[in-house]
């Protein structure tokens, strides 16, 4: 399917009292090419073995491809990706009827704070709560994998 | 979980009249890098995602993981997979206990027949038909991956 998210900075942490779920996520990728990255994801008990294709020219569309897999799977596949596995806590916000996804990145990535929204219309408007900063939808730099090959710290 | 498989060329078509069966396979990958190989294949209207880890010294084992998928997962992620999509009929021949898979290539790789037998131990016997040529155990220009990216025909 094809997927329509915008991708912001957070510049407060107070998203944090905001949040009603928060889970952490460990992930590798067993290719980064940001026209195919497939990543392999641990969040809580799940695993999820997830495609990318590369985002449409605006950075708003980009083909994604998931399917649920074992933790035992998720750890098995864990092994064999490439180095820089991503760390991160992901809390959960309503906003209006969206819901933002705000991962806060540990290890290589420590100090760095992004939130997506879906939408499922282009155009569509959404509520911009007062933590969000900077729009960097399509910047591939905040791309997991890339972050996993140059993470934050190295900037 | 870890395979165990040894490799034979194929150096007469006399395996086509022992066959019991034979399904085309139409095959691409996401990485084709030795160490984590992605596969994505459709086999007849069977969809199946595949990860393979780096193969041991000897070529025997290898980790391998499989997932089946539908036909049109298959289909929208073969569109995302590298050039060099990989394309052949798979023969399947009881010998003894064993069950052989001959693949016969098509396209760049025309003129290449490759027999596998699945082990359960290393050291298990099993009959050699008459139609097996040399072994190609552990050789990775014979992986589909490496088929992939330098084609029979170029060697």
């Amino acid at each position: 399917m094809i997927e329509i998210e915008r991708k912001f900075l957070v510049i407060s942490e107070d998203f944090k009292t905001e949040s009603f779920k928060h889970t952490r996520i460990i992930q590798g990728f067993l290719n980064t090419d940001p026209n195919r990255t497939v990543r392999v994801r641990l969040k809580g008990e799940i695993g999820y073995l997830t495609v990318k294709g590369k985002s449409t020219n605006d950075g708003l569309k980009r083909f994604e491809w998931e399917k649920e897999i074992s933790k035992s799977d998720a750890k098995a596949l864990l092994n064999l990706c490439e180095e820089g596995i991503i760390d991160k806590m992901r809390y959960e916000v309503k906003a209006g009827k969206h819901v933002f996804e705000i991962d806060e990145f540990f290890v290589d990535n420590e100090g760095l704070i992004v939130a997506e929204v879906e939408l499922e219309h282009e155009n569509e408007k959404f509520e911009l709560p007062d933590w969000l900063g900077k729009e960097v939808t399509g910047d591939i730099k905040y791309y997991n994998s890339q972050l996993s090959l140059m993470p934050y710290k190295t900037w």
